[in-house]
């Protein structure tokens, strides 16, 4: 059945629509009689059933599926291969609203051509085009050119107190997972021990994490940033990372597993324990990293050879070491979209799936292992749609990051790389790599790419955008407020008895501080516990204990993101009553609870408040907020 | 300014629009800030200025721009080149509408694939299914794998009343510009002396001709067809296969110069010639050929090198033997449009253009040679968007046949050829062009392309179609109908006088023959004049001679096409007045003149009726009518 999507249009009965369409009768001629290979049904109706396909938005819901590295090209090697020429991917060719988008990066400051456009980017630029809506250089990582950090979709959504979550087949410290959980000046700084393993190499390796990394006074590497962004749902590879030890912050010590765990996160690392997880969410998060490196790929791979699209064509076959099935993309999307959707919820959530090793193939010239990878991405888009068109009320967007080498050729390159295959039709598809010599890694290329899109507010990507674009369309699309500072401006605190003993143990409830991923504490007595809290949409509740030494105590909270501050005051007395003092500045208001200052914001008061966070450990320390790094005091330890 | 058109929408108050467009703010912002690279202009508003651009049709206009082998990537390569990363290519970028195309051909009957497709598709195939709606191997021009004749556009919108034109940069006989002219099995058939100058060749040439030719009871060669297709407007380069002398049909011994111009043709070589034109119709078609092969290019040819895009970078430079301005491809496009274009009229107009050296340099490895190419075409584009917006009831079609070499690289790929540029940004773009060694032929490749359309029925190009497809967007649009032999169904013919003295000269009007391109005549006297007529919107007059003896008489005339053939009899009697006979079947009704046979067609009475032409020539003279190829008698001579 042809463009049954397209056919169908949008809405709650899209999927009756699916089961009742008649066949065609001029798409079933032959391909070479006139219409037999058209795609379109009914000329005189397209036009209506694009119209159909439209819808102003918003949206509750946002699925973004990425095709790393799957151009133009790569995207037709697929579909030649496993559904033929004449045939359609029921996923990516679905989508009924097409454009294409610009992907350039810019080089980075301190270079010779800073600012300038790189017409060839990597995928982190890329990834924080979309991710944050700011242009930057290969290798950058929700970062600018200047080393700004920008908040990524992931961030915000959850900031307007929407679920999120985060698919990769890769590593889920790659680059493109990163883009949503990250801000790094260098895609590499995938742990806390990045770097000293980097040093203990034969040769030694540079830096990467440097002034990233907690004990630098930075925000931490990627792994441990996506423990403080703390999606709904994080499902890929990668647990590697996570066997490392914090250095610094609460968690020093810690492996990163534990920290997770610490933190509230369910972690699981196989089918089975991701089959058991029946709910997940701000009080506990899914992590599921399920190989310590990238996913295994779906086909076998078929090392491309110099002249080696003269030989037999070949077929591709299943990799023995692909995961369980229940461990593909497709399945893990299913799991997320049941994890994060709450039909009984007015808010949505936000989802991000990666097919990550169509470009990792490509770049390895294994034409097998890029196609079976658009074949799993495009099986995940079917999911996306199937739950989008139940839904009514949630758009899929169907992109990549940049083009890539591969290209179909009629006759075999006399120089480079190629292969030939034998395609679902019984044709010979010769695919090329010209970028680089055997053994090297082909290269990303810069053309334009597709972008397409269905449901809500997807008719933004029609047209020519810009990859940057992507992050505008969707942002909209769901309503959110970017101003993130402005999401925490109504944070406030509240202290369980503002009088205490000596000793005596309080807890405050912080609230308000949507725009953060963190709150911080300082206190004039003993530290509160924890002194960098989760938040759970913009709560958290911490626990202190009242200091020996009579006197007046003051706890200041920090979000860690906007800067906003807030202090509660409280009083230690001999017998835990209020001190009479009349007309005293320390006099608290009689009852359960306190907040001081609550309008003092030190990114505001440096001129900064709506600016992104800038090194963000640096600012904080420089606004004057005496941050204390101290090893965190576990819950009933 | 962004977006003009997408944000002007459409029809007559486009065009004020597009200058009253206030400047976004938010797009001003430098390119690493965020939102400083996005395209659109307001989010909340872009999916109702998509809507905004949707129309149902029918378009009364439709133009069709072609990029020979503009991909995606080279789309990007002249947009980088030449107004930036950021930048949009004025013409091409503009357009609302955006899908991608499919554009694989067939194996030919009698190869071992028959039937299977061809990832990697020529001009020739594409051309073909766009023109005609019909997957054709490669080499094909306008027939089927089968060898089959399908019509194309150009002759489908000719049979419907419409105007048509037919622009390139190409030598008219080239694939492009020929599928909407001709039907020959070897795109390389540009004349009559094709075959005998390729035996004469040292070493001696195979045939390309062959059946086609007229002698050998074919359609005749490209550029004879071309004649008989007759379009109203035809521009390009070409004229040296023009020069070449038909060796059969009416014609024969004449150049085909001579020969365009006893058949009504305005024949012009230069900007002179074609700035005097200022009416051009089926009483008159224009036919101007400006060079004898293929038009010079924009830009003086760049050669990449062997690691080239190591050496410093190059700018391009204007080509010194690039022809005058007048005869750009955008002053082309201008000229058939005011042409073609008849507010006055109801019928409309369909023209093709094709910016045909964009593939001719690609394939050439020459970077500023391919970029000019595109720009020349965006500037034609931009003509025809500039047309529409003010007419308001035009379809504008851009796309490419196929897909192409030249990428864009971060690095300079060691084994193949590449070259580095300096982009109007000030940055440097690498292109490598890796399907061929140097000195070979870089190769197209088998990516779906980009397809872009604005006005009434353009966005049936939306989401995933086949170059097939785009035959019916456009015949849909213009409500053509495709089913020529209905068109040529009431064809008749009356003769001045039906009974005649010896030697008494008569004329024979013949009207209704719309859906063929010639009137073929035949006698039981003497032949008539012409025995090949024009027609003119299926109508044309003949001239003719009563025999000495007397008796009575039958002039048979056949559509070329359709094969609906009349009959109209006459007698010669002594004093030329109709004989007394009573109950006599030669008995002719008084009066002007006879139809007679008027339902009898020799393609529905061998069931072929409503198949396309196969072997024309062979089917008619299956289908008994007795075909005179004779030396034409020129009118007035």
């Amino acid at each position: 059945m042809r463009h049954a999507l397209r056919t169908a249009g949008v809405g709650a009965v899209a999927a009756l629509a699916l089961t009742a369409l008649a066949t065609p009768s001029i798409a079933m001629a032959a391909p070479d009689e006139t219409g037999g290979a058209i795609r379109h049904d009914d000329y005189a109706n397209a036009t209506q059933l694009l119209l159909d396909s439209i819808e102003t938005g918003p949206a509750k819901n946002v699925i973004l599926l990425i095709g790393d590295g799957m151009g133009d090209s790569e995207i037709t090697i697929a579909r030649n291969y496993a559904y033929g020429a004449a045939g359609e991917l029921p996923g990516i060719d679905a989508l009924p609203l097409t454009g294409a988008y610009t992907t350039y990066s810019l080089y980075r400051d301190g270079t010779p051509n800073a600012g300038k456009p790189d017409y060839v980017p990597d995928s982190a630029a890329t990834g924080t085009a979309w991710a944050t809506g700011t242009k930057t250089y290969d290798n950058a990582v929700g970062v600018d050119i200047h080393g700004t950090a920008h908040d990524n979709l992931i961030e915000i959504a959850k900031a307007n107190g929407l679920r999120t979550g985060n698919v990769s087949t890769a590593e889920i410290q790659d680059a493109t997972p990163a883009v949503q959980a990250a801000h790094v000046a260098s895609r590499t700084c995938y742990g806390p021990d990045t770097d000293a393993i980097r040093a203990a190499a034969t040769p030694p390796l540079a830096p990467v994490c440097g002034s990233d990394l907690l004990e630098n006074g930075g925000l931490g590497s990627i792994s441990e940033q996506l423990l403080d962004t703390r999606a709904d749902v994080t499902l890929g590879g990668g647990s590697a990372s996570f066997d490392q030890t914090a250095n610094a912050g609460p968690w020093s010590g810690e492996t990163l597993v534990d920290q997770a765990a610490d933190r509230g996160f369910q972690y699981v690392t196989d089918a089975a324990g991701l089959n058991a997880v029946t709910a997940a969410g701000q009080d506990a998060p899914l992590l599921g990293l399920f190989t310590p490196g990238n996913f295994p790929t779906r086909y076998t791979a078929t090392p491309a050879t110099v002249g080696g699209a003269d030989l037999a064509p070949v077929a591709c076959t299943p990799n023995p070491s692909r995961l369980d099935t229940d461990l593909d993309l497709e399945s893990l999307t299913t799991k997320a979209i049941s994890l994060l959707d709450d039909p009984a919820s007015p808010e949505g959530f936000f989802l991000q799936v990666e097919g990550a090793s169509i470009d990792k193939q490509d770049h390895a010239a294994d034409a097998c292992g890029q196609i079976g990878e658009t074949v799993d991405l495009d099986e995940a888009v079917q999911a996306a749609l199937d739950f989008a068109i139940a839904d009514g009320n949630t758009m899929v967007i169907v992109t990549a990051d940049h083009s890539h080498s591969s290209q179909i050729v009629d006759s075999t390159p006399p120089a480079t790389l190629s292969i030939a295959l034998s395609t679902t039709e019984g044709s010979v598809m010769k695919v090329a790599y010209g970028t680089a010599a055997a053994g090297g890694s082909q290269q990303h290329t810069g053309s334009q790419l597709r972008i397409a899109g269905y449901g809500p507010g997807a008719a933004n990507i029609v047209g020519l955008t810009d990859q940057t674009d992507n992050f505008f369309t969707i942002s909209s699309a769901l309503e959110l407020n970017r101003d993130v500072v402005a999401l925490s401006a109504g944070g406030s605190a509240t202290i369980s008895d503002a009088a205490l003993e000596p000793g005596e143990a309080f807890t405050i409830a912080a609230s308000g501080f949507a725009g953060d991923r963190q709150l911080t504490s300082t206190s004039t007595g003993e530290p509160v516990d924890p002194e960098k809290a989760d938040l759970v949409y913009g709560d958290t509740e911490l626990s202190g204990v009242a200091p020996t030494a009579l006197g007046d105590y003051t706890v200041t909270l920090v979000g860690n993101r906007t800067g906003k501050s807030v202090t509660v005051d409280f009083s230690v007395t001999a017998d835990g009553e209020p001190a009479a003092v009349p007309g005293g500045p320390a006099g608290n208001p009689v009852g359960g609870g306190t907040t001081g200052g609550s309008s003092m914001n030190p990114l505001a008061s440096t001129g900064l408040a709506i600016a992104p966070y800038l090194g963000l450990g640096v600012l904080l320390l420089g606004a004057g907020a005496a941050v204390i790094i101290a090893r965190r005091r576990r819950h009933h330890a």
